[in-house]
């Protein structure tokens, strides 16, 4: 097999260990721990052209290209990055990272505490969207990069984008915030709590310490995937691509497969369930729902906003029922408020939250366009 | 304690056995199986002035009043049933029934099989929405009612109503589809078997036969409950109700109750799982899965309606996205198109589908006018 000349071919995971203490907003200290990461493309000598992909509830760092010849998958967001691609390796120097406790590498509650020698489950501190930035700031100095080109991400990556902005004002050139939220809803906390109750009532959940027991809660970790999908999807790309078509052509009055439709929840359900680390997918749910910048300015995002530097991409999905529109539109709003520059993208498309990892041709235009800009004032 | 004035005051459950086997659609033949049902108001010398109330998933028979005088709980529909309500007892002859594989003393999984002397169990046949319509003419014939003023129902009540007009077109004067849809969508379909599939993962379900075992899967009942309750209530109206209001304030990172929403959602689920029959609320999602009544007929609804006689009144509201004001339509426009006579009322709500169970005073009015004139052309 040879690679696209548009992949950024084989790439490598790598790991850094950080041992100076982490002060996590839960007031928990985290003494040492690692990060998984990879790159694409080259640093320039002027270390201003890298960037950073932060990742959504069930990504990592395996961002684009593949870890072996044969390897049938490649990077999650490998549609949007490579040579020549929207997120452009020849130009720019790419870093994709696992986030803190993640479970693709980086330390996370299926590690090893080294206090106990065996895995945090339940003893894994809850980390925020601020603690993630934090961390990758860090990654950030051991890479040498002062100032990112860019920050990127989807959903929950959007977030960190969007607190990077905050946090570190002097080191973010641009945020693109893509299908993403100021802050969650009643009803995406209330579907988040749905999922996280599936996971902590399945009886091989063992409070988190299923490691021990030599189980996976896997009932619980199916049900909140099969949950999680359908807010993925829109009702409308959903019923495009499954309707009511059924298995076997007619009603079998059973609990088995009938529609179409199940068999594509139970199967995502599955294959997550047996890959995924439970402790993990709370942990992330548990981000999404502390994420509130402006909750420390009672409630005034334009006041949040204030110190942000960057230039502003947000952008987002008609279909997306789960970080709607109108959720970019208050970040819109309050960026302009606060008189910063920001481009909005509104892009048709039915493929609901999930068309941030899709090829539509608006949205990959979009990004292209953005960050053939960013480029080019690079090199000016 | 007395009753208002416009409560049907104190009532009483009543049950007819019935013995003349029922042809299931599933081609399973039920030999005999009783019905609880309830009746308000009188009927008629010329028994013409009878309303059927059908129920939605968790519903029953006890439609209005109160079963004692320090009965805490009415019916479930006491707002909209009484002398002088909407559904008006002083002038009609108000019948609410529970329906079949229901758990709330008709025949259903939790009912004792004669053949076996033990519960049903995963034994009881799964039912659809014309077997209910069937078994409750049988009950009409039972009570001496040929033709109904009204078949009222909301959501798969409104099913209900839609299937009694088309399977018995002599037997209904007028159908009320509140808040329905004329099939299930994709999305819908999903939502169930979620929902589902927390039930038949739970250990404690044991095939359907829990009630052998002393337990009940009350964890996946839970899950079910606190999902669908949020296909009930509108992001808005969400929002508005619980927004992120915290519990104690602020974030206490942990599993524990911290978002008021989570505090409604498991309150509802832990309520519910102790109340209801697990394999009633599978056969009942079933039933919704199931009910499509275009099948028949390629998927052409107009065909399907063409034998209706009934008058119509549908009704949606525009904060439901459970079967939202387009689902409405749908039936309205086959109605249209296929020459029957159908008035559409939409109304602002931010009650999501649990509107057509609340006072909202435009939905009130509505149904008000509506059988109004149901009772002037009965008097004329």
């Amino acid at each position: 097999m040879t690679f696209a000349s548009d992949s950024v071919g084989l790439v490598e995971a790598r790991r850094a260990d950080f041992d100076t203490p982490l002060a996590l907003a839960s007031g928990t200290v985290l003494d040492r721990y690692s990060l998984c990461y990879e790159t694409y493309g080259e640093l320039n000598p002027e270390a201003n052209n890298a960037i950073l992909i932060c990742h959504a509830l069930s990504g990592h760092h395996h961002v684009a290209g593949r870890y072996c010849e044969d390897d049938k998958q490649a990077g999650w967001w490998d549609n949007m990055v490579g040579p020549g691609k929207p997120i452009d390796t020849a130009r720019f120097f790419v870093v994709g990272v696992n986030n803190l406790g993640g479970c693709h590498g980086s330390t996370g509650p299926s590690s090893v505490n080294p206090a106990t020698g065996r895995p945090w489950g339940s003893a894994f501190p809850l980390v925020t969207v601020p603690d993630w930035v934090e961390s990758q700031a860090r990654l950030a100095d051991l890479l040498g990069i002062r100032r990112w080109a860019a920050v990127i991400g989807g959903s929950l990556g959007g977030m960190q984008a969007l607190e990077w902005s905050m946090r570190f004002p002097e080191r973010v050139a641009n945020a693109l915030v893509i299908a993403s939220a100021p802050k969650l809803s009643a009803q995406n906390i209330a579907f988040n709590d749905v999922a996280r109750q599936a996971i902590l009532t399945d009886p091989e959940f063992h409070g988190g310490d299923f490691y021990a027991h030599g189980v996976v809660p896997r009932r619980g970790l199916r049900l909140a995937r099969m949950l999680g999908h359908i807010t993925y999807l829109s009702d409308d790309g959903m019923g495009a691509k499954f309707g009511r078509l059924l298995r076997s052509g007619d009603y079998q009055y059973g609990f088995d497969v009938e529609f179409e439709i199940e068999s594509y929840l139970r199967y995502q359900g599955d294959k997550f369930s047996g890959l995924f680390d439970a402790n993990t997918y709370l942990l992330m749910t548990k981000a999404l729902d502390y994420f509130d910048p402006a909750k420390a300015f009672d409630g005034d995002l334009v006041a949040a906003l204030a110190r942000v530097r960057a230039n502003f991409l947000i952008a987002a999905f008609t279909s997306d029922w789960r970080f709607a529109p109108d959720r970019s539109r208050e970040i819109v709003k309050a960026l302009v408020a606060a008189g910063k520059r920001v481009s909005y993208g509104e892009i048709e498309s039915t493929h609901g939250h999930d068309a941030f990892l899709m090829t539509d041709s608006p949205y990959v235009a979009l990004m292209r366009a953005y960050l053939n800009r960013v480029a080019e004032e690079l090199a000016a």
